[in-house]
């Protein structure tokens, strides 16, 4: 089978890897329908992340189930499922309050960019389709997988609520779909810090009111100045910099959510300006298999389509382009069909 | 008119002080009928907040109103009334989410170990009792005025629900009234952190159900032991240090929540780890005005008996021996009877 493998920085090749099997009972192995090249693959593809040894690489799928582990009940082969980058057992005290990538068992999914994926816990993990979806709906499903999920946690966390006033920092997938479900949650006005047209665009139909270009102190102040010294209820972080999470804190109104989601690269947080901002401050790796049933639903049912965050759909073999594409922000996000 | 100045590191006498007077009509003079030392007077006490010049000291007072300036609407002379250390307009935005210690005019009133006192921003500041209180209520009045009010914002602020498991980091006088809190909004199982048997018996006539002396890795580890591995459900830190904000974080379950009321002093916090405990942050100076009528009330129907965290009373006159006493930790919280 072949798949991505990362060597060094802007070094990710198309090559031989080994077949995933059945490791334990408790596993599945899928088909992979469609993968993708993630914002956080570019830490280690640009070098900030050290890379000790060839990795496979890749986190994001949906596909056909094609085997399963004998102690495997709720999915079975021929099924077409989407998972989390977290393996969980949903049975944990940490699964049962919500927290699936902090699962007891937890186990980070990192070689989907291929033909076929070994996914350990797949009961706990996997959530399958009513049927098998139509092709268009695959793209949706896939984004359903991480970068949706990341999104709407990002919204969830900093408890966007009807008439919420909503800024998000990041226009990346993550950024861009946290927009869209600060919509779905009924959020009033929605600010999106990004000086990208095409993302402006896409941010303008996925929800935003507002496009704010300024970075850092001039962020700031735009978005002090449209809410009028007060700042946004919610704040949704999708970037992972001290700089965006400053621009995060300062932006937020006293007792309002900051939801950050960016993995975190040389943030620092002192105490006392934290402690005299007054922000709820919730985040980290997003539970994503916890909204699955309800974002699944909604992408069966055409309510949403996450999908349109993928501008740019690959062979597999040009995954290598698919990196380039978006360390160069060329494309949002890169699609890779298999 | 005398009260207490801090001259430098455990130097605080009790000297002649400019009378108070009325400077703006928003103002109202009160005449003391206590006032306390807080364990946050103690930081600069020690000397670990510099005092660059002799400081009026304390922010802890009730009292009958003497005068009012022009403007005053809801108070009057002869009421009896307790206010915040923050004094607030109860009118901007920032109050009206309830974050009264962020008032857009916050002024902090630090001047009350003393006879008398200005409280700036009057009607929004001021909350009177229906009448004037017996004698014996007037510690558990005066205890609204901080410790009892940021004790509860503690509690509210980590999410404390009925059913919960809480921890406390501290067992000051908030710290125990974080204990009562948790109890008033239904915690099952109170952890009170604490070393000192007086302390300890408080806590428990305040609600706490099981006593950890242990600190650190030793004290994480302890309630790791006794929460299954999996953490409380809220935990209520009411220090200040790196030590107890560490202990803290690693002390809560995943998507639970810390509420930190001890200002912060050299507390840094690591993104990654922050992101990867899932934990929701929320703290800062307690909005105690946002809570004084319903705590008035419980107060006045002998509900609660937060006075008892003074183990202490001293005429004013003896301020320097209630900073003493408390320095050496051989009193909770001392209170001063002008």
């Amino acid at each position: 089978m072949k798949g991505a493998v990362l060597y060094g920085p802007r070094d990710v090749r198309f090559e031989e890897r080994e077949t995933p099997r059945i490791l334990k009972p408790t596993d599945a192995i899928l088909r992979i329908a469609a993968t993708c090249v993630c914002g956080s693959d570019l830490w280690p593809y640009r070098g900030i992340n050290k890379v000790e040894k060839p990795t496979p690489m890749g986190h994001e799928y949906c596909g056909i189930v094609e085997e399963v582990g004998s102690a495997v009940r709720s999915v079975k082969p021929g099924q077409f499922v989407i998972g989390s980058f977290f393996a969980s057992d949903n049975t944990c005290p940490n699964c049962h309050h919500g927290y699936h990538s902090s699962c007891q068992q937890a186990e980070f999914i990192g070689t989907a960019q291929a033909s076929l994926l070994r996914v350990p816990l797949a009961d706990g993990t996997l959530v399958a389709t009513p049927s098998l979806p139509d092709d268009d709906l695959v793209p949706s499903l896939l984004a359903l997988s991480d970068v949706m999920g990341t999104g709407w946690f990002a919204a969830d966390a900093a408890g966007v609520k009807p008439g919420s006033t909503v800024a998000v920092v990041g226009d990346g997938a993550v950024g861009l779909l946290a927009m869209l479900s600060a919509k779905l949650m009924g959020a009033e006005r929605i600010i999106a810090m990004s000086r990208h047209p095409a993302r402006q665009a896409l941010a303008r139909e996925f929800g935003a009111t507002d496009i704010i270009a300024e970075r850092g102190d001039a962020g700031v102040a735009a978005i002090q100045e449209l809410t009028r010294g007060v700042g946004v209820d919610s704040m949704l972080e999708c970037v992972g910099t001290q700089e965006a999470m400053q621009q995060a804190i300062r932006s937020t109104r006293r007792g309002g959510g900051l939801g950050y989601v960016g993995v975190p690269h040389g943030v620092a947080l002192d105490g006392q300006q934290l402690f005299y901002a007054h922000v709820h401050l919730h985040g980290g790796p997003a539970p994503v298999r916890r909204y699955l049933p309800e974002l699944i639903e909604a992408v069966w049912d055409r309510k949403i389509n996450p999908g349109k965050v993928f501008d740019l759909t690959l062979p597999l073999d040009q995954v290598a382009e698919g990196y380039r594409a978006m360390d160069e922000r060329r494309t949002i996000k890169a699609l890779l069909r298999p």
